[in-house]
């Protein structure tokens, strides 16, 4: 990968490759999931430190079947283990159960895929009943065997027993001199044990990651994944080649996400939300019929129904906006409650603030909630009427159906209902002259 | 579609698919256009209610010939009928006239088209000589039917009378117990008629919609046909695929149009008008040699030549830009009209405002024009120059060759070619201690 | 084209087409780069005024053995003359060297590609043996000769003195009364000649740009390619097929590029650097750790490590921001150097300024650094804090560790250390009422 993070934590969807493997492994409900680990184990480790997981040291690389050997100890005496990796991570819950529900009547299960090019790929060997045989590497493949177009995909489930017994006569009498688990095939075949070899309906489950280009092909099968899922469920989308989901969303009926929209982390979009082109959502729940006009960033706030925001707007962590708000164009709010109706238009700046009902915030209002050192609130009452232009020095309170005239700083509380304002007196100069370019 | 709008209102392009198949319609001057609806009608009818259609109610869904029965009294007697389909959307003038043509010396042409996969489809048996049979159903088909790759598309012509003949005669024998339109074939072969199976050179013309997945693959089809038509005309896109036309586009030669341009309603583009990346213009005309740079939205404006335009503007309704016109960034300007070469280049909002030529606009002015009640008008002579981080509280007149200083607050007229402002004292106080971290 | 612009002059990944093939002819250190140009020669000249190539006239255009005639008195007597189109930019070193090396053992090498339809090109025949004999255009061909897949690049390469002496012998007697370089393939193995046809491994080199659509499809060709390779070099890209690199880009491992970036001219991304998507930066240089959030515009500026810019931010030329700067929303920066961990959060605008370490500048803070005539320099001391929504009068000095007021218009220059600023007293009118709607 040519970096400096270890491999199963370069990020698909918004999140490491490594868990999206776990999760997919947690819908089985297995006993355990136990995740065996080498280079980068402690950056791995602290990243998903949150995962439900066992980690395993492999502290020498001595290969796949040494991997899973390490692991092994771990698990029940008589549970069935399932083998997956860390880079593969579009693997799918159907898949795993498929190749676990062959261990009813098969003591290995293999899953294979079907290639168009297979060059490169471990090839699988039937005998004359279709019984899988063996595995044979593609430089030790003869002209035969290299055109078989199945191919291992290194997925794999057996009863830890069974494995034991074949990891533990595995040799590593190969070039690379490592413990190879597809080995157990052969062995499990050598035995007269039923070996499944289950073939994969969807190759582009069991792609792996070996580097950015691959990462990025991968990156863009899932989205599209993604879009299909929305739109099966009532979402409309403007071009699925042009949506990111980096995170869970859910969505309901006739919403509508226009192109290059990116919904990271968790969202949710009421019935009829619309999202304009080019918007970025964070941790966002948006209310029903609320329209996010183009080029808006949201993150970590709560929009309300028939809420329209933008274009053009930025809603920062901790805000909870009411139904019936409007937002417009660059205007940012920060950690702030907006109450129902209100509207802030134009070129503002609200940050730790509580504003009331059906309030008019004017165009280019600041409230100023850093002093430098610390931040204050800014209060304003329901139906209150903020002229442009206006700077609020919190601790500020604006009372309720207040006005507050254009152009003022107020550093006071304003009270309710009258009109509140700081103006110097207009004055012209008659005998002004307009400064003349100077020579360059 | 798992929607609350009927399917035929789903846009493509930004219009309902309906209208697309009655705007073809159109181009070919027929005496008339009868829409038969069923279920969500009223929408249908409300959303394209001037559409130059006839609107003909199947009260009961008994299938396609039933609902071509509908309309067939609204024909003249010795018209040509021709069935389309209001989710098929793409269907292109010129097949609907070889469709048509066939009629000249055939009584029936039903349009096909050849498939890779013709799976689910209505296949067309032929006779040895190549004339049409009838069609067989995919449920229905042998194997051998069901390697022919020659489906039926729906689509088809003949003149009412043979039309009204044939669906007398065809009955609801059948598992749906639903009138087939498409056993007009055979009862018209039968009959020694003469039928004609056109074949298409473009069966994505045909493709219908039955939900997201389908329209968002039609949508990028339609979106790749715009690009290409532009480009034809003398248009570069720099990628085909991230252009989206919602609309109609006329564009001079050597127009530009950058990465994820959305060209909404009746967008007009002069010679060599360059559109940055990831712009919004919906309703708008740009004269010749303008510069609209990246991230800018435009509704219902009108720009004049060599203007410049941008990042990050926003020009909304009833705005007239003149030649020479510069806007700049975080720029909003509202129902109000810029004489040329004036310039808003920073921070600022006009809105309900007339300005005059070669004027500057400071950073961080705003027209102050509404009240809370009404809107006001700003008024801005010839040559003025507004002061930064102004405030014009409407409704206001600046004089021309006017001089607002920085800073101020301006609620009267300012005299023509005089300094106007307001400006409290400058004071500095000493002993000023600044703030301090409060504990936490 | 349908172009006022010489087909030579549009761009493909920001450059003239022309400029492609002639830095790639560069990076094969010839002698001499002739260029043949016929119309528009003088804007193509002009265009390419720098690049280090001599310039030779077709007056006539009588085909491309006349063009190259035209060229080959330029040449030395004894060297190898190798034929490139200005329209066929993708063409790589590597294909050109191994037709220059062909010349070792062979009189003449001629660049032909396989083409699963080479419908419209000419064909290569060659004898029993694989001895190309010579070229068969499309209408000229057989049936037999038209299955053929391998086809004429027009890409050649031979001695100047055998060109000299088989363009001498091509005649003009064809439909298009031109003379046909081509033709000197079959003179050459008429001689006797040892020819040498190089199919190429990729195809897609040898495309040449007849209209915008094959440009457009070039283009993204080119994207892929640049995508590719910034991604073996250990940057994340997250979609591929939406970036967009029209210059030359610098970047070190671990940079992430979101989607829909678009890097112009020299662009240099330190180690870890993170743009965000719809990002546009032109001629920047950004240092490690930097994050550039979503919704950027950058140009002519340098930013140094571990700053955070955006998002909605907007870097214009002449900027240079230190280490640890911090950018926020609907902020533009002009010709100004910000100080090591300043922050400028909020809907500002800095030109002409030179601003200290560790200053906060508020919100809505504008340097008013144009007087009408000239630009004026506003100096802000290391420490500064400056209040939000105020408006700073160039020329104008904040000194070190100096406060300004929230609101304050500052005319003259504010000492160190201490509160400065403007404000008018605040006033209540309890008198007041609000205006009420004007009946329509």
């Amino acid at each position: 990968m040519r970096s400096a993070l270890p491999k199963v934590l370069h990020p698909l969807g918004g999140q490491p490759l490594l868990a999206h493997v776990i999760q997919t492994a947690q819908t089985l409900s297995p006993d355990r999931i136990i995740v065996v680990h080498g280079h980068g184990g402690d950056q791995v480790r602290a990243a998903l430190s949150q995962a439900p997981v066992m980690w395993v040291e492999q502290t020498e690389q001595l290969g796949t079947g040494h991997a899973v050997t390490q692991a092994l100890p771990e698990a029940g005496p008589d549970d069935r283990v399932l083998v997956l990796y860390g880079d593969v991570p579009l693997v799918g819950k159907e898949s795993l159960e498929r190749l676990l529900q062959a261990l009813d009547d098969h003591d290995l299960s293999v899953q294979t895929m079907m290639l168009e090019d297979p060059t490169g790929y471990g090839r699988i060997l039937r005998d004359p009943k279709g019984q899988p045989q063996r595995i044979v590497e593609q430089k030790d493949a003869s002209t035969e065997e290299r055109a078989i177009r199945e191919v291992n995909t290194g997925f794999m489930a057996a009863h830890r027993r069974h494995l034991e017994d074949w990891l533990g006569r595995v040799d590593r009498n190969n070039a690379q001199g490592e413990y190879y688990l597809t080995d157990c095939i052969a062995l499990a075949a050598g035995d007269g044990a039923r070996v499944a070899a289950v073939v994969a309906d969807d190759p582009e489950q069991f792609q792996g990651v070996n580097d950015r280009v691959q990462l990025a092909a991968l990156e863009r099968a899932y989205q599209r994944r993604q879009a299909e899922i929305l739109m099966r469920a009532g979402v409309s989308v403007r071009d699925p080649a042009r949506l990111d989901i980096r995170g869970a969303v859910t969505a309901g009926q006739d919403v509508t996400l226009d192109v290059n929209v990116i919904l990271e982390g968790d969202v949710t979009l009421g019935e009829g939300v619309s999202v304009g082109a080019h918007c970025v959502l964070r941790n966002v729940s948006v209310g029903p019929g609320t329209i996010i006009q183009p080029h808006c960033i949201l993150e970590d706030a709560t929009i309300g129904a028939d809420a329209r925001i933008g274009p053009f707007a930025r809603i920062r962590p901790g805000t909870e906006l009411a139904a019936g708000v409007h937002v417009g164009n660059f205007v940012e709010i920060k950690k702030s409650r907006v109450g129902e109706g209100s509207k802030v238009n134009h070129l503002s700046y609200l940050g730790d603030s509580q504003v009331g009902r059906g309030v008019n915030v004017g165009a280019g209002t600041i409230t100023c909630n850093y002093d430098g050192a610390n931040k204050h609130l800014t209060v304003i009452g329901d139906g209150a009427f903020i002229g442009s232009n206006t700077a609020l020095v919190a601790p500020v309170t604006v009372g309720e159906g207040a006005t507050i005239g254009a152009g003022s700083t107020i550093n006071a509380d304003a009270p309710a209902g009258q009109l509140t304002l700081t103006r110097a007196p207009l004055e012209t100069r008659a005998d002004w002259q307009r400064p003349t370019k100077k020579g360059g």
